[in-house]
């Protein structure tokens, strides 16, 4: 199934199906209002969605043209939003940008944050700060969203709670980090609101490129309109969801609608030719990882972070170029 | 006003109002079902709940006799949780424990962890946890729960969206602590599920004890049977509630229900003569606090953290000995 929450002035927005090739829509409000509703009742609920979403697809229902524009994501507020860096080839880069050592437990024991949930903005939303000066970064990830999964469970439980997946731009205040990570708590102000495409979908949406937990595409960063990166997201995942999830849940129980990020999508490289896509490379899922990389190569960055006005789009297409998420594209806008 | 939820089978409970002397409470889901659903609705329903509120307290209406037994943690999940460490006097002896120096950057800037909130405990609920040996501790807090605050706002703007006041027990694993803090990305694992008081309050209901953004009481923690802390939550709070709020909404909005803590409630003391409440001291509010006194005093520490069986009362008392929001009052027990 493929789900969007149209925008309708409530804070949760209205659930809606929408069809596999993303043209059309449906409101399935009699069966559940708003998507966190339906996460909350998966069991009474997900064969009434499904008879549903079948007949969308088979065209026996009078769907309308779906929006992208319309929606916001498809949580638009969550009660738990957790965010690993599941890509250790990443973390890596930071380490060796700054010219520190990566202990090597980041190898067996995953890093996760947690994030901020009460409102996140929707796909096509303007990401809007008071400062560009703060060195605002889009992150390409993927992320899953869970059923209840009780404390200590095991990753084989944990891989059966996955209800739906779908992409990210966690924005990060590069600036901001430094400083607060240099306090000891961890990110605050420096991870303001994230946003999710416009559709989640259910695992058996995914066929074969759904393997061992993680998403077997390549995920797309179009940055003011120019590919910056596509690496493959079933590439250089040390943790796949199933160990982020039950890592998650080592001391606490997760409740229905949480959401598990993967981290930063990024594929290790020979740098030495340098690794953008117009070097031949996969590119970057942010622009850190670019500037690292260039710190690597040239001793300083290059590449600026986002100014106001600046665009970035986001998306994982199937082999046959269908968007499977719908895009994420949002541009950054001053506060007024 | 006072809420409480009571425990009804469903994830958010029911709200209830509750007598101000904490006797009575009413059954009010035909204006609201949910704290949520109040707190989202605020405008259009805080007369009517009040209105209802003043019944119940001239006993104009029959309502069923209070139990604190039969309560969630009045948001039995929030959209946002985020705590403070506003006591700087704890966040420094810990430091000095550890013979590290504080930035002086602490006194001026707050620091502020993003805690998870999809599955609080109830009051009277059991903290239930794999193990023993993480070096569970209890932390007592005071929280506001928030209206919608825009990004960027006012301190006085932050202290007009402050809604409803409560008590925390900010359940820490002190032994994942380290581990999880030299990783660099903050709390996770080493800080499971909260729990808070049977009900939440508006400030009002504080009277004259509610002053420049902070709770004019002692905050009172019973261990085991035994008063172990006592520190007058009004004093030594560096950071008052509508500075935290500010700092919280600094690069984000937040969304009516945000929860902000205050970080454990500590008094500068002199600590020459120990600072226990057997030593004529105010005590602490959390068995960390105490270790690191001892350590200070004593080379190492010898209150060891909680064992299974143990139990914490956490409660706030009127200058009349009025309890105001309920007593929280759990025992910890190992996950089966």
């Amino acid at each position: 199934m493929k789900f969007a929450s149209y925008k309708n002035g409530q804070r949760d927005g209205q659930l809606m199906l929408v069809s596999r090739d993303l043209t059309t829509a449906i409101n399935v409000s009699d069966i559940a209002p708003t998507l966190q509703y339906a996460l909350d009742h998966w069991y009474q609920l997900a064969d009434k969605l499904e008879a549903r979403y079948q007949q969308l697809n088979e065209g026996r229902l009078h769907g309308v043209t779906f929006q992208a524009s319309r929606c916001e994501s498809p949580l638009p507020r969550a009660y738990q939003w957790a965010d690993a860096s599941a890509y250790v080839n990443h973390v890596e880069l930071v380490r060796r940008a700054r010219g520190a050592e990566m202990p090597a437990t980041f190898w067996t024991d995953p890093l996760m944050y947690q994030g901020g949930s009460d409102d996140f903005i929707g796909p096509r939303d303007d990401i809007i700060l008071p400062s560009d000066e703060w060195g605002i970064d889009f992150e390409a990830e993927v992320a899953v969203v869970t059923d209840d999964v009780p404390m200590a469970c095991s990753e084989t439980m944990a891989a059966e709670r996955i209800r739906l997946i779908m992409l990210v731009n966690d924005v990060s205040l590069r600036n901001l980090i430094p400083g607060e990570l240099a306090k000891g708590f961890g990110f605050f102000q420096s991870k303001p609101a994230s946003s999710f495409s416009p559709v989640a979908v259910t695992p058996d949406e995914l066929g074969d490129a759904w393997q061992s937990c993680k998403v077997h595409h390549r995920l797309r960063s179009t940055y003011n309109g120019v590919l910056f990166g596509q690496p493959h997201a079933g590439k250089d995942m040390t943790f796949n969801f199933a160990q982020l999830i039950a890592h998650a849940a080592k001391s606490r129980n997760l409740r229905a609608g949480s959401i598990i990020g993967s981290g930063t999508v990024s594929n290790r490289q020979d740098l030495s030719e340098g690794a953008c896509i117009g070097e031949g490379g996969v590119g970057y899922s942010c622009i850190a990882e670019r500037r690292m990389v260039e710190t690597l190569l040239h001793r300083h960055p290059s590449t600026p972070f986002m100014q106001f006005g600046d665009k970035i789009r986001i998306e994982m297409l199937t082999d046959a170029c269908q968007s499977i998420f719908g895009a994420i594209e949002q541009r950054v806008k001053p506060l007024d």
